[in-house]
């Protein structure tokens, strides 16, 4: 190993634990911290990614990757190889940027997505507004300096954060791919749902602390070890914390357990990704979850593809019924997997199944791209959203708080992240259809409420990799193909239009 | 305002920013973290102490120093000037430890607190041995460090953190002032009280959610706003978070609730304490609690001086009554009067009643002190212990869980800090005397559970003081008089051994 590498393996542990002292403060902010609290939380953390973002493009740091990259490359192993290239990617990020451009990012997020929280329950997007105009305009700034550093539009650089070398074009293209035929598909299944009886509604209420129970369960049985990990309560459910530590949230709906269930087990698949980074690349660039997409395929793996099969409801089915003095034909394997696997046209992107989910990103997609281009203005927003809501899900919002306010991801400056979720979603089913195809028992375990086959495959093929390849490698690796959404469309086939 | 002090504000802003954010993941790692994230807590923890060490004993900020004491202090105003004094002492104690040795000290505490948590409950002092004399050790190296740096002895180094300015030979005057009368004095007490019939005993249980309703009722009455505060659970109660946001952590006892009841009371006043801070000072040096007695006064205000008066229980029998459906004589104002002022040799500092409490501390300040000269090894620990209870407090432990393993302090690294906590009970009796002579009518409001009037008098006079004075000043401006023992001994004769 030379200095160099030394020196830079020193001073990323330092970002690493710096970015998990502020991931405390997030969780805290999220989950437990009184409203009073905000604005020096918001301090707080400002100060942190200050203090990061010095400790990053101190002129040194340069200097070592030059260093470790010019002469002594050869001599790395792969995961050294890996974790210098991550190095420089994080660098690059951070030295385009000024300290007093990502102080007042920080600042600006913190006092939004604070504000969002009064304003979505208000209806209030005139009032939110002015905060996420200021967001908006520092996301541009950013944007505009990395792509003249990078050389690439300013909305890749913004993608790059989340999904390495990812492009617009590249994305728009596998979108278009999904829109030529999933609006057909979509009719198809909501054609073919509504020929059948009607769904039995589940009699409520279900008690949050029942829900809760249960919950835990299907966490445990997922693989999820509560001494390394909690669950907790938040607006907008996350996972946050640390590989030894793994933080997740939901939210509690007493009329209708069936969404937090399945927000859990969501969740509980970004947990696992995490619990199952390998231990001996902690704190280290090559040792973090790969990107975006790849996180969210493994949420969807475990809520999409495993947990809403008929294997897994046809476990949980006895267990609800059990756990809420549920009976009769409701409650039934077949009325409950129905239920988990009803396809509508609906407002909210979290609530939206897997078939129209995608109809959601596009527009997201497309109008994030054309707002940091400057081609649509927050002024237009509302009406834009609107427009394509009905156009590409076929509703109209009745009202801002369940339309372009429902999510905080621009209030939060996570602007360029959306288009990862449905890149998520394609690999998920990409996933599962290799691991079952290599351990055929996956399905009959899921019975049994047993993801220990399914885990089995995953942990090394995804998890075990960290971020010692590309996106592409991994999947490609995994599954004998690039990442496309044959699969997908296999999937949405076999499950909805097939039996 | 002259260019060093404006260097040195922003630096130790930052500092303050960086021991808030420690003192988020520390509330954490007691109220809500798994056990399997110690490790990497105790890790990210020790990061933000070296980085803060670093920003501190940067060399830039002895040369602001200099320049700001000598070149314009005569410019500065009274609240600048305690600023720089206070900076001076931050740095003092910074720099005169290396790096390495702050880092090793945050490491050695967080895993000796967290092995304490279980070696306490399995009665296993042999077991935490190893760990607690890693601490010991690296304290003793700090203090004799600071003590050549700062030409006093080494226990008076370790002082100086809680109490700036601080002897061992000062308090062992005013603890022998307190032991010239003291033991006469419980003897009387216990004498007295055991002449009267037998108190009569409460029908438990008494569920934690009812004890926490209550509690959130007292606490409010204090003046606590739940907009900017917590209360949690912990093994050691404590108060923590910051003035906009403060955590206050109790345990509660399902079979007497009121011994949680009144360590809720007494951290809702170092919450009080917190809150009252100069909001116009935060984040600087001058702007935050004095020092550790001046902070225990005013928990003891309002739990020893304020709550467990005849006044105040008058208005809280009632409430305890209802809130556990109780009724009859065991529920009097008398009978709860005489069961929160009933005054025995125990064995736990945190059950002991305010008479004999302070031979508690007088047992620990001996053992600390003699620890740190390396007059008493910890193998000869659990006996000295053992002996001086017997001594002190006429009782002899039976086991070191309820011995030398009942406090988080030497394990977290807090040597020096015991004396405080009868500092501090010394202050309390001073302020509430002469907070009764300036406003007669505080007594007749806690009959009506209204801490207003006392509050009013304690802000301006110690609250809004911050370190801006030092405690023998902010004492004497408050009580027109030295901090000494005869208000104490005035309160113990007046509840205890007058009517």
């Amino acid at each position: 190993m030379n200095a160099a590498m030394t020196e830079l393996e020193q001073r990323f542990r330092r970002l690493a634990l710096l970015g998990e002292a502020a991931g405390v403060l997030q969780w805290d902010m999220a989950a437990v911290m009184p409203e009073g609290g905000a604005g020096i939380r918001g301090a707080q953390l400002a100060e942190l990614r200050l203090i990061a973002h010095e400790a990053l493009t101190d002129p040194r740091v340069g200097e070592w990757l030059d260093r470790a990259e010019h002469e002594d490359a050869g001599r790395l192993d792969p995961w050294a190889r890996a974790n210098l290239r991550e190095m420089r990617r994080a660098w690059r990020h951070a030295s385009a940027l000024p300290g007093d451009l990502v102080t007042a990012q920080s600042l600006a997020v913190s006092e939004c997505e604070m504000l969002w929280r009064s304003a979505r329950a208000a209806n209030d997007f005139a009032g939110l507004r002015p905060r996420l105009q200021r967001v908006l305009d520092l996301v541009v700034e950013a944007a505009r300096i990395k792509a003249a550093a990078f050389g690439v539009e300013p909305y890749d650089a913004l993608l790059d954060e989340y999904e390495p070398g990812a492009s617009a074009a590249e994305i728009a293209a596998v979108f278009e791919a999904l829109a030529a035929f999933l609006p057909e598909t979509i009719a198809r299944i909501i054609d073919r749902q509504a020929r059948r009886p009607a769904i039995l509604p589940l009699g409520g209420p279900f008690p949050a602390a029942r829900q809760r129970e249960l919950a835990e369960t299907l966490m445990r049985a997922v693989g999820f070890d509560f001494a390394h990990g909690r669950l907790d309560t938040s607006h907008h459910p996350f996972c946050g914390g640390v590989p030894e530590d793994v933080r997740i949230t939901t939210r509690w709906d007493e009329n209708d357990f069936t969404r937090g269930l399945m927000g859990v087990l969501h969740e509980t698949g970004h947990a696992m990704y995490e619990r199952g980074l390998p231990a001996d690349r902690r704190l280290q660039p090559s040792g973090v979850a790969r990107g975006m997409p790849l996180h969210e395929s493994q949420s969807l793996l475990v809520e999409m593809q495993a947990s809403r099969s008929r294997e897994f409801v046809s476990f949980l089915a006895p267990l609800a019924a059990t756990a809420f003095g549920g009976s009769g034909a409701a409650w039934s394997v077949d009325n409950l997997h129905r239920l988990y696997t009803r396809v509508a046209r609906g407002l909210i992107r979290v609530d939206a199944d897997e078939a129209t989910y995608p109809c959601h990103i596009i527009l997201r997609f497309r109008l994030e791209r054309a707002m940091i281009a400057g081609d649509l203005s927050l002024g237009d927003l509302p009406a834009a959203w609107n427009d394509g809501m009905k156009e590409l899900v076929g509703v109209m919002p009745p009202d801002d708080r369940d339309g372009c306010l429902q999510d905080i991801h621009w209030p939060g400056g996570a602007w360029g992240y959306f288009p990862t979720y449905t890149l998520g979603a394609l690999a998920a089913a990409q996933f599962f259809e290799a691991a079952t195809r290599a351990v055929p028992g996956i399905p009959a375990a899921l019975t049994r409420g047993d993801f220990a086959p399914l885990m089995g495959w995953v942990r090394p093929n995804i998890h075990a990799k960290a971020a010692s390849m590309t996106t592409d490698e991994i999947v490609e690796a995994a599954t004998g193909r690039k990442l496309g959404v044959d699969a997908f469309r296999r999937h949405l086939e076999r499950r909805y239009l097939s039996d």
